[in-house]
């Protein structure tokens, strides 16, 4: 089949697999942008809802406005449990009371890490994956350096997520803490965070799970694997908007032996009472630290509310239609002008993007933003397709994929004819 | 002259205070709320801009849903420093370099005490105020108990700033850094900032300025004071929202000699790069960790553009005028019904809040709450009038202080009367 014929083959399975989605009509919730024809990028900063723009004038006006100081006293203060508890109903699996929303990931990364390894001081190693997003490494680095721990890398295979021989491999009676992603940023491989957890659990240690790609598309089930501490941003799947804040997670049964540094007054027992000394709040809000962003928390208000609509397994299965899509796109038509696929095929260990790589990738991404296709390059070679799964058609997918290989073919063609003379 | 008559004096005074002020057409960029008669409490959280409900709708449509992940390639990744630079300019007296937005108070106190105290490991002191706000107390705690440093507290006389001879009696060889309020948050007493800079530099340490009660209302003169470290919110007379982002400010010939502990991706010298370790961004982008919070600013950038507008002279200017105003409300109305001043009576050592105290502030609160009279209650017994200057009226501020007349005398002519026999 030609290029063309395979395009316009699947250009037309993607219209039939839009017309069968249950989800489909839900796209409508969002704002579109006039200039994009195809949005692969969900996974780095997912789209706004038509709500987010209501409710934020609302909020400014009625609320902030109206409501003014008023607002700390009235539903303020406990909005970063009230909507961590919601997202961890809908996301992670999780009950209640674990689970607040506060400062950016990485902030919490150094807190739960902190706090992961004081409770266990007589452990004197921190374990970390080298193919761990970079902050994650980063502020696992200048934690065991500053509590004079060793700092243990785990190596996975390329773009593998950690295995669980990996993490066996890494375990002895030193080790406090593993800091791992359930989904890798780049391959978007799930991790068995059950099975790793047990094991984890089984050496004495605790496990820092980072589920910034995972939230909001992929099942976590974090109560019932028996999860320690967990953290992850709401911008991708949970369209909290650029920078919006972060989640964190303590299981319940470690909360009251943890403490963290960051000692502010919203992670004490009484915020208003000035006392002279700290004394940490009971439960998970000892691990906040200043005064709650609570316009920063209304765009994920709005999400978790769709996903209450839609439903996580619903959203998780049109996930692995579109992933298995791209990558039978991809199949069809860049393997050919020799992309290769860098995600797993195998869907039960797929996120919610799928990798594609080729070296013409870097030289590529601008002219694609520029007809507006927007996927997200990753160094050194990566094309990272991002399928936030409500915001989504299989249509907007194909002719991203086809866009794709129309500037590859362009381009390529003289070298490959020259390599096959 | 009786109350009543009182009153109406001041009433009329304060009409043609709002006349004669240069400033008061600037209110109306200001939203209302319809049950709100007089709002004191602009300290704790100031009122919404017009312009501000305009802006995020539009930031939501066009910004974020338009140019979607495009927006940290176009302008986001320099919002912390344009934004911090901006603030900088317009109410820190600081130079361009120094300044970043991102975090919340109580992180940004923790990331410079670090800051300050590693900078300087051979002395072994860190200096507190007994009367600082709670979060710089209990994180100066926190950070000298896990550096291993002996906390040494200044007492200062009750709800006074830190003075002079309060810090020469602190300071001594051992001794790396300080942490002061510029404002105090109860009597709003200016501490000198300049004279207690240059002493402290003689003793060979550092200073970190929490200047939440000063950005945007009194003149801070960072540079020409040669200060080295501060922190401050802007929730407050920056009007960003409940929980916006807090600044840090770090002068530009420590920058490089200093390093903080959330060494996340956004502080790296190259963010994107994925490399396996991190190095530090040079200058003042060392002190960031996470993904900027770009909703977040956005308040922000409306009151900076009304405060240029405004100038800080003469909203300085208005904000005497007003707590003047206070003091001369308070002295007519309310002090012969047993109301202390627990501000200074001197303007040029007052902030932009009076402090006012009386045993029946505490149950008095929620009776002026119900009337639409708000200023904030502070234990044990302070009321605080806040007057963020350009959205107050000197008529409003005079009704609020009329209606706690009111009340206190209901409430406490039989008291006087019975021990007046």
């Amino acid at each position: 089949m030609s290029a063309a014929a395979a395009s316009s083959a699947l250009a037309e399975r993607a219209r039939e697999l839009d017309r069968a989605d249950p989800l489909a009509a839900l796209r409508a919730e969002f704002i579109a942008a006039d200039d994009v024809v195809s949005y692969l990028d969900g996974n780095s900063l997912g789209r706004p809802l038509r709500a987010t723009r209501e409710r934020l004038a609302d909020f400014v006006t009625h609320v902030w406005g109206g409501r003014l100081i008023r607002g700390w006293d009235e539903r303020w203060m406990d909005a970063p449990t009230e909507v961590g508890d919601q997202l961890a109903r809908l996301t992670l699996g999780a009950a209640r009371g674990q689970t607040v929303i506060g400062d950016c990931t990485s902030v919490l990364l150094y807190k739960l890490m902190r706090a992961g390894v004081g409770a266990q001081p007589e452990r004197r190693v921190l374990v970390m994956d080298s193919g761990n997003f970079p902050t994650d490494r980063f502020i696992a680095q200048s934690v065991a350096a500053e509590c004079g721990l060793t700092l243990r890398t785990i190596d996975p295979a390329p773009l593998a997520a950690v295995s669980i021989e990996d993490v066996a491999g890494a375990l002895d009676e030193q080790v406090a803490l593993l800091v791992l992603s359930h989904v890798d940023y780049r391959s978007a491989e799930i991790a068995r965070l059950a099975e790793i957890t047990a094991l984890v659990h089984a050496a004495g240690a605790l496990v820092l799970w980072d589920l910034s790609h995972s939230a909001g598309v992929v099942p976590v089930g974090l109560d019932a694997a028996g999860a320690d501490l967990a953290v992850g941003c709401t911008y991708k799947y949970l369209n909290g908007g650029p920078g919006s804040p972060a989640f964190l997670y303590v299981a319940a049964g470690l909360q009251d032996r943890l403490g963290q540094p960051i000692t502010g007054w919203m992670g004490a027992a009484d915020p208003f009472a000035m006392g002279p000394g700290y004394a940490p709040a009971s439960g998970v809000r000892r691990f906040l630290s200043g005064t709650p962003p609570i316009l920063g928390m209304l765009a994920l208000r709005d999400m978790l509310a769709l996903i209450e609509r839609a439903g996580l397994d619903r959203i998780r299965g049109k996930s692995v239609a579109l992933t298995e899509f791209a990558i039978e796109c991809s199949d069809a038509l860049l393997a050919p002008l020799g992309v290769e696929l860098a995600s797993p095929r195998e869907a039960t260990v797929r996120g919610g993007h799928v990798m594609l790589e080729h070296d013409a990738f870097r030289e590529l991404t601008p002219v694609l933003w520029a007809r507006g296709v927007i996927p997200d390059f990753r160094p050194p070679r990566g094309l990272r397709i991002g399928l936030s799964p409500l915001s989504t058609s299989f249509a907007e997918l194909e002719t991203g994929i086809a866009v794709v290989a129309e500037l590859l073919a362009r381009r390529t063609a003289p070298a490959r004819r020259a390599a096959q003379p």
